[in-house]
């Protein structure tokens, strides 16, 4: 007789880019929310420039629209007050974060990966530092007890970039349109507003 | 010796249109959750599509963007869902709802506004009906026991559709960029997301 496979273990897709403001309140407490109910992590970096570009928008609805972008600002502060996150309004936004996100498809099924993230987004959203910057990242990966030159190396090598481009028109074929943006199974969840919710979908099945 | 003034009474203003399918959701909610707070409620009925229009968008950008409007179909179901509400995807979106906003503006301080916004709104979102036809709301009034013909005379006369004008162009001076949005003061929220912790805000100064 044939033997029944075991359930699934619940699993998230977490898609996000180091230049989203919303994606920083992700990342920096996706690990331990998922931790709490069981719910393993897919890291999926991907580049909102281009995703952006595909729905007619020469860059951030943030920037483009300065009411929302007004808004955004006074949200943050609220939102880093609630989840007791450090926050500074970036002096360059949105900042480039092609290289981070290399380096991210490269660790994303590494146990580092949430510790390198957290530590890029604080870059850019806490200490208001450029975050494309091989000396600034180096640093990083060392500090995690990392081949600092290894994986500079290997994120920007061609294969890396390819799968970069590739990972990012996979987001825009699947119908993502901003960051974060969660996926379980089908079901897709826009925003760190619905973190919790794709969570407890994720783990009891109730969207 | 002059008396100090009270404290004034926790407030909070609440943006919202019938045609937005997230004011669907805080006009369903917002009367029992600000009671549970003591927080009194300044309804705020205003049209979305002049607003829109200031931005550049010709309609939604629910209509505009069509993978957030798929988007928003999907998390429509779960919002609801959590909430306990029922929900209908209207067959015509955005539906005008004038004719309904400029009853509410009459209403705005009356005992018989929020139960006459949720009845309005499920016409919409529920019944999948014409929302601005008189004849779908003068039963409404009549049953509230309101004097229908009277109200609606009062909604159709010039003065009133100047007021909802007037409405409509103090959100757009005041940066509001959609729907709802509440103010707790100067702070402003952007969302049915938001309306919990605007509502913390207004009764306990956390945002």
């Amino acid at each position: 007789m044939a033997q029944i496979p075991p359930p699934p273990s619940p699993a998230i897709e977490f898609w996000f880019e180091f230049a989203s403001n919303y994606s920083y309140l992700s990342v920096m407490r996706i690990e331990d929310a998922a931790r709490r109910r069981g719910v393993s992590i897919a890291w999926k970096p991907f580049l909102l420039g281009p995703i952006f570009r595909a729905l007619g928008m020469e860059t951030s609805p943030f920037v483009l629209q300065k009411e929302k972008g007004a808004y955004v600002r006074q949200d943050m502060v609220r939102q880093c007050g609630k989840y007791g996150l450090r926050w500074t309004q970036p002096s360059v936004f949105p900042r480039l974060g092609v290289l981070p996100l290399r380096i991210a498809l490269i660790g994303a099924e590494e146990p580092w990966m949430g510790a390198f993230c957290r530590r890029v987004m604080e870059l850019n959203f806490v200490l208001d530092e450029d975050m494309n910057q091989p000396d600034r990242l180096a640093p990083i990966l060392t500090e995690l007890g990392l081949p600092a030159a290894e994986i500079m190396d290997a994120a920007q090598a061609e294969p890396t970039k390819t799968r970069l481009r590739a990972q990012t028109e996979e987001a825009r074929r699947r119908g993502v349109f901003g960051a974060p943006t969660f996926f379980v199974g089908k079901q897709m969840f826009w925003g760190n507003d619905r973190l919790d919710d794709a969570l407890l979908f994720a783990s009891e099945g109730k969207p």
